[in-house]
């Protein structure tokens, strides 16, 4: 995702897929304000508040779960399916 | 999605995915707020507001996994499943 | 769905898909709220609601989720997975 | 679901799949309020707020999408992955 | 899960599913919150607020899902995919 | 996940991939909130709040999902899809 552009959800391992995961979320944030300065005068507030904290974390698990899909899990061997 | 009409979820990379998520969302909030005026007084408020801007969000994200899905994760390759 | 019977999930395009949704989304509300007079005297407060446009926008997108699958995201082309 | 048991998730009908996923919703609830009588008395209460009834419809939403899958999606002719 | 130890997903019915799909959601709440004290303490608030209510069925619903793929849908037969 | 580092999805048991939910949800909290001081203030408060606790195992609930798929849901034998 250099520029911001998304390049593609593959990624070497799950914890770069992870990181992902949390600039997709960051993304869709910056879609509704785009505005660098008022996100950052918005953070002392909801990095302090448990909720937006347990809600943003919601939205990385939602895209962590497409990035895994696109990796096929990051398995090292591929299971038999019929 | 010309005219406002949703032609078709293939896209040819991530970040056209991504943007169609995005108007995907809209879309959902232009069924149930259709006029633009009302939906333009909205905006200042909510772009302000942290949760509001975690949710929407988290309706991209959801849009995008379905998209995903349907570009088969923009995979350059085919992994052999069995 | 006429009689507001649900027929069946398969959409001639992506556009009546997104309409199936936002019906869906409809139908899970009237299961709890059958009178249609207090759900259009409910409409003016949240149409002008942020958080429950929004929500209500995820309803929806869960629904295309499903709608979409079920519609093997009305590709033209089926892609070879082996 | 006859006496409340849960049988099979295939259901003739997309129509009998949404109606399946509003009882699964409800047990959902029974669980932790198993008293019929408390459950009646909030009934009035939340059938009149719109965000508990878009809540509702959202994991009615859930359910149908588990329900659809279990369903094959009610497609009437298969499509062929390879 | 005896003694609280998750042994495996597949069950014998949907229903059983069911009940898996409500320990995985209080396993989930058991962790942030490991007194039982405490959560005998809170459960009459919350079983009695409508909001905590839908939102725990949802968690029940989105545990429900992976069960019920887990088991394949419990399905008496197998479609034939191609 | 040593060093807070996530090596792989794969686990041995259910029980281990609830466990590797449990930490993708809190590292989705401390990706915004890195200061493990501030985290411990918040904890008293949120673990007694209900709404925080359900909303914490949604997340992980998401996680779950993710991880019991990329375990192929820990099945003992492999279904035949055709």
């Amino acid at each position: 995702m250099s520029n911001g552009q998304l390049q593609m959800l593959q990624t070497p391992t799950p914890e770069e897929g992870f990181d992902l995961a949390i600039r997709l979320a960051q993304k869709g944030v910056e879609v509704t304000q785009p505005s660098e300065e008022i996100r950052q005068m918005l953070r002392p507030v909801y990095s302090r508040n448990v909720d937006s904290l347990i809600a943003t974390s919601q939205v990385i698990a939602i895209h962590f779960q497409t990035i895994a899909a696109a990796n096929n899990y990051w398995r090292a061997w591929t299971p038999h399916y019929g």
